[in-house]
C-alpha cells in the first residue's frame, strides 16, 4: 500500500469523515451567527477566527484529497461539488462582495456529500430528474411561447409585468404557481383587454395539467422501482424452481416410459 | 416507387425532419427577438427577412406534403395542426393585427409534431383526457349551477365579480384555484351577505374533491398501464407454460395407466 | 304485469329517460337565461313559460313514479334527491325569495341521477367518503380545538377574524387553504402577538399533513380496488387450476402405487 | 387477581372508557362555551362548575391509573400525553394566563387516546414520520442555508421580512407555501435587487420538488404496506403448497423408480 493509498484510506475513514461533518456543522453555526449584529459586535473576532479555521481545514482536506487521488478526484460529482463550494470563499471579494459572502453558507451543503443518509436522499431526487426531461422541455417550450405572446399582447400596456421576455416568463411562472394570478394580474389586465382570460385560463390549465402529469410520472416510476426491487427476484426464483421441478418429473416419467 | 412516393419518403427522412426542426428553432428565436424594441431598431430588417424565409420554408414543406400525400395529408391530426399553425401567418392582418401577430409564435409548437420525443409526451398527455371526460362533464355542470346561483344571489351587489354567467364562472374558477378566495372575494361578499360562506365553502370542498379524484384516477390509470405493459405478458407466458407441463405429465401418466 | 308495473317500466324506459334529460337541459338553459336582464326584458314571458312547463313535467314525472312504485320510491337515495330538488320550486316564496329562486337551478343536478355515466362518477366519489370518515373526524377535532384556542388568544384583538368560534373556524379554513395566510392574517396578528407563528405554523403543518394523508389513502384505496377487480379473479382461477392438476397427478400416482 | 389488577381492568373496561369519552366531549363543549361572552354572562357559574367537575374526573382517573399501573403508566406514550394535557390545567396561572387558559382545550385531544378508531388514524400518521426523517433533515438544511443567505442579502433593506434568521425562515416558509410570494415579497425585493428572482425561483423549485418527493414517498410506502398485508401471505402459502406437492410427486416417482 503506497503512501498515497494510505492517505486516501485515512481521508475516507469514518473517523475523519465524522470530524469533517463536525467542522461543517460548526462552520454553518458561525456563518449563521454572522447574520446577527448583536453577536458580531461582542464576539465578532472569535466567530471570524473559527470561520477562518474551518475554511483552512476544508482547503487542507481538499488539497490532501487531490494529493491522494490525483486527477481521479474530479471524476466524482460530489468532489467537484465540494471543490467549488469551498473555492467560492477564496474568490477575490473586490466586487459583488455581499453576494459572494452570502454564497459562503453553501459550504453547509457539504454535509450532504459527507453524510451517507442525506447523500442517498439527494441521489434519489436526482435520479428522478432524467425521466422528467421531456416534460421539462415541453414546459420550457410552453413558457417561451407564452412569454412571446404575453409580451406582444400586453407588453405595451403593462411593461412592469410583460415588458420583455424575462419579465413575462417571471409573471407566467407566478401565474403557474397560482399566486395572485387573478386579483393581482389577470383582473387588472382584463380591464384593458377584456378577453385576456382566453390567454391566461388555458395557460393555467395546460401548465397545471403538465405539472400534475409530472408528479403522476414520478409516483408511477417510484412504485415500479420499489415493486421490482422487492418482488421480482423472489418471484423469478420461484418460477424457475417450479419449472425445474416439472422438468425433473417429466424426465423421470420419460425414463420409465 | 412513384415520384410522389419518393417525395413523401424524402419529406419524412430524418435529414429533412432535422432541417425542419432547425428552421422551427431559428424562427422561434426571431419571433422572440421581435419582442425586443432594442434588437428590432438595429436588426429589424434582418429579423423580418429571416422570419419571412422560415415562413416560406414551412409553406413549401406543407405544399410538398400535400402533393406527396394528397387527401391522406389531412387524416393525421398532427398534419392538421401544422397546417393551421402555418396558415395563421397567411391570414389578412387587417384587424386584430396584434392578436394575429402574437399567434404566429404558435408555429414553435410545430417542434412537438416533428420531434418524436416531445410528440410521445404530448400523445401521452392526450390519451389521459378521454378517461377524464365524465369528471369534466360533472365539473362543467357544477360550474354552470354555481355560476347561475352566484349571479342570482350576489350579481346585483357585486356586478364586477358576479354580474353575469361569464363573470361568475371566471370568479368561481379563481375561487377553485384558491387564489385570494377569502380575503379578495368571500370576506367582502360576507360583509353584505353574512351567510355567503355557506355557498363558497361547500363549493371549494366539492370542486377540490373532484379535482383530487381526477388526479387519483390519473395515477391509478397510469399505474395499471405501466403494470400491464410490464408484468402481464411474462406472467401469462409462465402460467401457460406451467399448465402445458402439467397437461403433458398427466397425459403421460394416463398413457401408462 | 299490472298497470302499475307497466307504468314503472315505461317511466324507466330509455325513451322517457332521454326525454327527461332533454327537459332538464332545456330547464337549465332557461334558468341560466333568467340571470340576463337583457334576455329577460325581451323574452321574459317565454322563458318563464318554458320554466313553468319544465317544472310541470318534473312534478308529473315524480307523481307518476309515486303511483308506480308506491313507498318503494323513497328507498332510493337518487329518488329522494329528485324529490327534494323539485320540491324546492314549490315552496312558498314569501321570504328569502332570492335564495329559494337561486336554489331552483339545483334542478339541473337531476341530470346526474338520470344519466348513468355521471351517476357512476358521483357514486364513485361517494364510495370514497366512508373511508375518509375517521380522518374527517380528526380534522373536525383539530378545527374545534384550533378555533377555541384562536378565539381565546386573538379574539379580543382581532374580532373580525377570531371574534367567535364560527369566525375562527372560517379563518382557520382559509389558513388551511393557504390563502393569504401570512400577509393577510398571521403577519398582522404577529405585530400584536410576536409568537403567533407558534400557533399558526404548526396548525398549517398538521392540517396539510392530514389532508395529504387523506389523498394518499384515496390513492391507495383506488389502486387496490382497481388491482383486485382485475387481477385477483384470474389469479385465483389459475391457482385453483394448478392445485387441481397436482391433486389429480398425485391421485393417479397413488392409484398405481 | 390483586386489587390493583382489578382496578386496572375496571379503568380500561369499555364502560369506563365510554364514560371518559362523554366527559371529554362535555368538557370540550364547556370550554367552547367559555369563548362566548353572551353565554358566560348568563351561565358563567354553571359552565365553570362543569369544567371544574370534568377536570376533577380527569385528575381522579389519572391518579387511579397511577395507583393501578405504577411506573408502567409512564411507559405508554398515550398515557404521558394524557398526563401532560391534564397537568396544563393545574399549572399556577400567575403569568401568561391567557395562553395557559387557551391550552386547556388541548384536553379535548384526549378523545384521540381513548377512542380506538381515532387512535389508529393518528398512529398511522405517526408511523409515516420516521420514513420522512431524512427528507425533513434536508429541508431543515435548505431552510437554514436559505435563511442565512436571505438575511445577508436582503436583511438590511427589508428588515421586517429578512431582518434575522427567524424572520427569514418564517418568510421562506411563507414563500414555500406560495402565499403572496411574488406580489407580496419577491416583486418588492426585485425593485431594489433586480436579480432577487435568481434566489427565490430556485428556492421555490427545490422546496416544492422536495415536498412532492415526500408525498410520493408516502404514497409508495402506503401502497407497499397495503400490498404486503394483503397479498404476500396468501401468495407465499400458495407457493409453499405448490412446492410441497411437487416434492411429494417426485418422491413417489423416486419410490417406484
Amino acid at each position: 500500500m503506497t503512501a498515497r493509498a494510505r492517505l486516501g484510506a485515512w481521508l475516507t475513514s469514518p473517523r475523519v469523515q465524522n470530524a469533517i461533518i463536525a467542522v461543517i456543522v460548526v462552520n454553518a453555526i458561525t456563518l449563521g451567527m454572522e447574520t446577527s449584529t448583536a453577536i458580531m459586535s461582542r464576539f465578532g473576532g472569535l466567530v471570524r477566527a473559527v470561520d477562518m479555521l474551518c475554511l483552512t481545514i476544508f482547503v487542507a482536506e481538499i488539497a490532501l484529497k487531490l494529493v491522494a487521488f490525483g486527477p481521479r478526484f474530479f471524476r466524482s460529482g460530489w468532489n467537484l461539488f465540494d471543490f467549488f463550494v469551498v473555492a467560492i470563499a477564496l474568490l477575490p471579494a473586490s466586487e459583488g462582495v455581499s453576494v459572494l459572502r452570502a454564497l459562503r453558507i453553501l459550504r453547509a451543503l457539504r454535509v450532504i456529500s459527507v453524510a451517507p443518509q442525506l447523500r442517498r436522499v439527494v441521489e434519489g431526487l436526482l435520479t428522478a430528474l432524467p425521466g422528467m426531461a421531456s416534460v421539462f422541455l415541453l414546459m420550457t417550450l410552453i413558457f417561451y411561447i407564452g412569454a412571446v405572446m404575453a409580451t406582444k399582447l400586453f407588453g405595451a400596456a403593462f411593461p412592469e409585468w410583460f415588458g420583455g421576455l424575462g419579465r413575462s416568463a417571471y409573471t407566467l411562472f407566478q401565474i403557474m404557481t397560482l399566486e395572485s394570478w387573478s386579483m393581482g394580474i389577470v383582473r387588472p389586465v382584463m380591464e384593458r383587454f377584456p378577453y385576456a382570460w382566453a390567454f391566461f385560463v388555458p395557460f393555467i390549465m395546460i401548465t397545471t395539467f403538465a405539472v400534475v402529469n409530472l408528479i403522476v410520472g414520478l409516483i408511477v416510476n417510484s412504485m415500479q422501482d420499489a415493486h421490482e426491487a422487492e418482488d421480482v427476484e423472489s418471484r423469478d426464483a420461484y418460477r424457475d424452481g417450479v419449472m425445474a421441478r416439472l422438468d425433473a418429473i417429466e424426465r423421470k416419467l420419460d425414463d420409465r416410459g
